[in-house]
């Protein structure tokens, strides 16, 4: 059998599209772009002008997310939080959609694994790099608290959310006509599902990781889509609702919480001494000079 | 910081509800089902009455699917490809948003893995277990070509895409007002991202696989989101459209894809002598009867 007959004018259509696919990673095979790539949407209505994947990377349980605005003419997209080992398999999928990468961004400077956002400035030239000022880290933009970002007509909001690290932020799509129903979070480490990130490095602080879950996270609608940097159970997505019913530490009052931070016993994290010093200036060196 | 007061009255009405939450399994934590379980809609209107999680099996690489419809007062829910080893999360999840577990489904007689319906059926009194009757596996019931299996005002249809195995369906949300927009589409092992099951056991035919998936897959609406049963790359979701454009094998022609699936030179599935015996069985023996 051969492809049905209807499917074939719109991939002759795709290749004589005078919209060539930009290149944007030596691996990525040479084929059309979709011409309308198909939103995965969330919500109602204006809601599917959202493209959305989670992608999963499975040796630091790491969730990078692509958000995109197809009803926009450039599909414009950003990445949160990508790993550096799998930034060719996001490249690849960003060009097979047709997207147009604008910001590669990071929710705090991670201790588990090495971010994806210095490669992909190497591969795809103009996409700027995006983390908090209260991080210490470099990047080419950085968000302070009630910040908004935009790609196309959608926009994301950023909210401190300090505890896991002193720079942790929360990007939550826009509160606004257009924008996506219901709301996304992107949560980072302050909230993971039924549990939260550790709080006893870099400059991590039980009592504001509390304070910040309970003000900025918690405060969100209730049907409010939260996805977290990580997930070690199998878990996609969670929301706010069920993590005010059910998560297994922020539940509690301040103290007892608290106390649990404090008695995790964790082992020292084995990445740590790698990844935040390559994490503070987007996972990857500036090239040397040519001499 | 204590929970916000605006979720206190709420949390209190939940536990004062006369629904209790019913016993599923003896680890879930006894706590208060949410009232209005959220629903993570994949389509607008009436698509919000789906309730969607994915859930991840990280040994296997097994996606198990749970879709409610919690418009629906008794919130019926399905599983599709539950995994023996998370069957206590996944009970306790369902436990969690109260929802009333009424089928737990196989896409096909698995070989890397022992499914968890038989478990699931031990646990939770009530939960019929569904595969195809070409499957020649036993079960609760069986499903044919063209069935629908109704839960509360959704349902799921029935494609046979064997080929992968001679039993194996592919689960369609359905096509009718009031049914979520986009499709779904549970493929199992026939069509996964980017590629397809293997072919040569358990009655496999690359002839019968590259039939199944044009005629029954490729052919619906492509905005329609894929679901497979695995994914070893870290994708969660593809598209009709994305496949039809992209999938490494099934945009070859027919002699050339059997050729691809003559020569993957694909080790002896190491599970396949424990979970397919296991498997024809819903996973588990029936009890020994008591003397």
């Amino acid at each position: 059998m051969v492809l049905p007959l209807r499917l074939i004018p719109r991939l002759a259509a795709a290749a004589r599209s005078p919209r060539a696919p930009r290149s944007i990673s030596p691996r990525a095979r040479s084929v059309p772009a979709l011409t309308m790539a198909a939103a995965y949407s969330t919500g109602s209505g204006a809601g599917r002008r959202l493209l959305f994947r989670q992608l999963f990377e499975k040796e630091s349980s790491t969730y990078t997310y692509l958000l995109a605005d197809v009803a926009d003419p450039d599909k414009p997209a950003v990445l949160i939080d990508p790993v550096d080992r799998t930034v060719d398999r996001d490249l690849n999928l960003i060009k097979e959609l047709g997207l147009k990468l604008v910001y590669a961004m990071n929710t705090h400077v991670h201790a588990d694994h090495v971010t994806g956002t210095g490669l992909i400035k190497t591969k795809v030239p103009g996409v700027k790099s995006v983390i908090s000022r209260a991080s210490g880290a470099k990047s080419d933009h950085f968000v302070d608290h009630g910040d908004k970002l935009q790609f196309g007509n959608l926009f994301l909001e950023v909210r401190a959310t300090p505890g896991h690290t002193a720079g942790c932020v929360t990007y939550i799509t826009g509160d606004a006509d257009g924008q996506p129903s219901p709301r996304m979070a992107f949560t980072g480490d302050a909230l993971i599902i039924r549990a939260c990130g550790r709080t006893d490095f870099q400059g991590g602080s039980s009592d504001l990781l509390y304070q910040s879950v309970h003000s900025q996270i918690f405060t969100l609608p209730k049907d409010t889509l939260l996805y977290p940097a990580h997930d070690y159970k199998g878990f996609t997505v969670s929301t706010v609702e069920e993590e005010v019913a059910y998560n297994g530490r922020l539940t509690k009052d301040k103290e007892t919480f608290k106390t649990i931070m404090d008695n995790l016993n964790l082992p020292y994290p084995k990445m740590i001494d790698v990844a935040v010093p390559a994490n503070l200036v987007c996972g990857i060196q500036d090239p040397p000079p040519k001499i």
